[in-house]
């Protein structure tokens, strides 16, 4: 941690400085230019209070060297994590390293009828995990609101049966319980991404989990929310970039695939990319779906109707299932190129 | 609602479009350019799916007219709210119109005695309303969380024996009915804007609700947000300003006065601002308190420490008690200018 | 065009407003609402002036439905442009529709020997079109400004020798005229894509231009800016994606490859992206370039120097020769996918 | 400087650093922590090249300490700088301290007659400094393009008939000699902030010039950007916030008040507010202004039309006369609670 003095800090403030350091267990360094003094604290960088320092008398501002995430980081863990979606009736699904996923289906699980046909369309398409809102973040509170419990033991009778394993969005803290007996994935929006009596909750169970980037979230942020999660024992974090907000109001949602190369260096966690959100608009899917994987994604996961004008949400982002299957061709040679690979669904059928 | 057309669209998209809405109870008036179709769709605006009319063939965009919220609407509450806080043991202090109130407190309340202290301090500024935060949002699972519920009875003991109104933040919607039973005003912090169940729960209480927005929260999607504490029946809805994200790196968040006049114009809501958390720094905070008054606010609040090096959080930001009573002798003379008026503490002293 | 009226603008209001669009020669069309009135104009937009009708009393706001600029629309011109840069001793290099392009070169010409031995490795390694800075737009006066026309000449020569066209940089309207005897396209950088002089002037040669996106150039506003070229007669413009700010810091631009979907559909011009400037680090510059061309770009533009810690200016982005080799050899594979196809050097040798 | 090195750097490339910050003139001192060693540059600043030093191998960041800029600097110029515009045939203008003036006039010189009718209304009104384009930066190249040199007399005989000393937009470096004949004050528009030709030629003047923000320019870069005019010799650099880009659409810019108290700890500058840029729509200016002033600015520059529908800029922005003069009101008193104050239009009269 690097701590620089203002021009004109009196000594005392600078004794005082190196003193609390030395308090906190640290080392301190002094380099004094010709305009100013700058101190380096050095030793674990988490015992050192930034905040505390801050507050001295004289400081200027603190500079951390070290990340404040640990287990998310590279440092931690060098190798690229593997995360294992599913178990039971479906088969496991890796994502990480060389293992790429897609996640597809509806937006919502409207009917029963509905989300079979969709699943089946999707698992033709190549998708081997299945996706479906059962309780919808909506901005107003006038719009449907998902159907709950009864969409989620459908989610679950369905994956069974197509051996697909489920990610469904879980929204508050008190559904956390039930929902972990019925999905192989929790998946936090990007809303909820510093909801963090969520994170902590789901971090206590054993699925994995599907973090979304919140609109404005930077990848640090992003990091010490799936921290919140591993420091609860739960290591199966996915991150999921779903696009930010900027000045650029011609696409809902810019996607920041730039985020991608910066947290393989940072981090070991797997990261997918949902173009669906990001684009608002199913004519731009495919560009931002094909762009997240070139720039080193996992997978990505998408939103799929058969009919998006029925479609209760999100209607005008869904793929048509022969487009979404279409585009998957192109991802597997993407992924080829970048030295991935896709599950086949033939192979991730349970026996 | 305006429907944008492709400039290719055959006559049967446009019938389509036109059936649609017809079938929802609108009517539908068309518009045709040399290049488009434009439809216009005239009704309740809130029986009319956009999205599903965004999802139709050839439709290009969706342009709404009317604003997604109802209840927080100046068109449905023509004059200011006032909202009162407080009751019982403490006066009522109102917010709102020609009203303007200062909360002031620690950050976080470490310790029953230097809540007492700064407790006074913020009084004998001219503060009228407590807080303190008893549950701490943090970007890190290893920063202190806050002391809970022994925090808030501390907080309830010292707001009635000094007569302030206490605002208190809630984090979970697990713990809505026990801080209902302590707090005069819950607040939402930034983070959980779009906590939509959380928002749901304050909704079905009867204490004030202080909506901090976001951090890249339009005020729109703010407005849904108080839209959604309203829709429960809570009509005691402030909203709070407290800095957006931004490209700017040299201060913590840029507050965002120009959404005063903006939402002053389509809301009927108080609105008070936040320099602590958007300066992040206290040298900053005087500034952006005297602008957003200047702007048109209803009152600030404020973190004050008398010896912010100790704080357990947000030392930064944290004003000394005296330069808190100075810019508090500030702050009434741009209100007046404004033609507002702040709650005079001795007026508030309850008998 | 649509005006929407405000909720209670008296009826004199609207006819104003009515009588005005048809004063410039459009028809205007009312939608009563229960509400407020929206009156489409319907008629050459570009006749209707929308700051007028804004400023009427009454009127809410006007919400445009065609877009501003002619020639840069796909409406225009239908079919992918192509644009040719070179010809004389260099061969001509096509970009846009099925061709793709790399630019590559050193940031800043610095000397003769460096300049070749730079042009003569990205050469070898796939580039076809030669990049190097004379002028160079330095945010602190006191940097490194180029070494101007001496080094122009190089670039002439250079780009002869190696039959490769070249792309240079201008940054001030009285350089265009000695500028254009030299180069093959001229660069337009991000800081002066608003800069309307310096786009008349070079709009007037018959050199191609690639324009850069400004910083926070919204793409309507990109393509404004292409207009003003092609107003001029210059046909040749390439647009060019290079990283917009965001809230994001760890990484210096976030490269907006969502722009380039939406481009596409707005407009008939090439794209190309410049992931070296987005990047600002050479470990991202890969990744970057690959997702550009997975969205579809029709190239890329990218810095290499042989030994970048010697480099005068951005040495931390610059490719090292080998690196960028391996790049194209993906970036090939990546255009495949997308069925385009990046010129060969040896085609491209003029006979 | 601080050189922050990679975990796993070897000695070898903590020595080159080292080696490259001595041959530099620098002194290296070394913070071996536990997991990276961090190395501090000490010397003139500006004799340390970041770049170069980021270039080499082993370096993960470099951190600046000093602030790129000198000129502008509080560590230059401790006190407030007082610019003052003017001189001849109208009286010299001061802002800057406890100085502030109200700029005002229509957004472009249409004709003669709306020139000196305007430019009465805002003497009237209070302000003491007439503004008015004459070259317009349009985003369309079909849009108005100003009047040129004729209403560039205009302007100046006005000026001097009101005793009002002038401010005008210069776009293009071939401008600014004969405008120097001229004008009081060069105004640089935000999309020509970093057009660094320009800035350098406007240095070369002794005018007072006026430097608005760049549209995403961040507070260090606009600084830079004074950087380059005070390099030249021209020491009167008035700073003009005009709005920044964020996602909030709900109004034109948001007005970046926050960045008034940082300037003013950063710089000796003097910094005024253009509340009609941000606000583009007339009905929230007042609220700006206002703000801008009680977070600290030195004045503002207004756009002030007696009947805005027939403006061929800008008109919905443009205030009234009665409105202006009604503002100037508030202004004062808010200037006064700052310790400022405007100067009286009676005492600005030359003899």
């Amino acid at each position: 941690m690097i701590i620089v003095m203002d021009p004109n800090a009196p000594q005392a403030a600078i004794d005082r400085v190196v003193g609390e350091i030395e308090k906190m267990g640290g080392a301190a360094h002094l380099s004094r230019g010709k305009f100013r003094t700058v101190i380096g604290a050095v030793g674990e960088e988490s015992d050192i209070d930034q905040n505390h320092l801050a507050s001295l008398d004289g400081v200027e501002k603190v500079v951390p060297i070290m990340k404040p995430y640990k287990l998310a980081s590279r440092e931690f863990h060098e190798d690229d994590s593997v995360v294992e979606i599913g178990g039971g009736k479906t088969p496991k699904i890796s994502v990480g390293g060389a293992h790429a996923a897609c996640i597809a289906g509806p937006c919502a699980v409207e009917n029963e009828q509905m989300l079979y046909k969709i699943a089946r369309h999707v698992r033709d398409g190549g998708a081997t995990i299945l996706r479906g809102g059962v309780y919808k973040p909506r901005t107003s509170p006038y719009s449907f609101q998902g159907l709950g419990l009864q969409a989620l033991k459908w989610m679950r009778a369905c994956g069974d049966e197509l051996t697909m394993p489920i990610c469904v969005e879980v929204m508050d803290t008190r559904q956390v319980e039930e929902m972990e007996k019925y999905v192989d994935c929790f998946q936090i929006g990007a809303r909820n991404m510093q909801n963090f009596d969520l994170l902590r909750e789901v971090g206590k169970t054993r699925k994995a989990v599907l973090l979304k980037r919140g609109l404005s979230a930077s990848v640090k942020e992003w990091l010490m929310s799936a921290e919140y999660v591993l420091s609860q024992g739960n290591r199966g974090v996915i991150l999921c970039e779903r696009g930010i907000k900027t000045f650029e109001d011609s696409i809902r949602y810019t996607l920041d695939v730039t985020s991608i190369p910066v947290l393989k260096q940072w981090s070991h966690l797997p990261i997918i990319v949902d173009p669906s959100h990001a684009a608002g608009k199913r004519d731009y899917v495919g560009a931002l779906a094909m762009a997240g994987m070139a720039a080193g994604a996992h997978g990505v996961i998408v939103e799929v109707h058969y009919c998006p004008s029925e479609a209760q949400c999100d209607g005008p982002q869904a793929l048509l299932p022969e487009t979404f299957k279409e585009l998957m061709g192109q991802l597997k040679q993407i992924a080829a190129v970048c030295k991935k690979e896709f599950a086949e669904v033939g192979e991730a059928v349970a026996t």
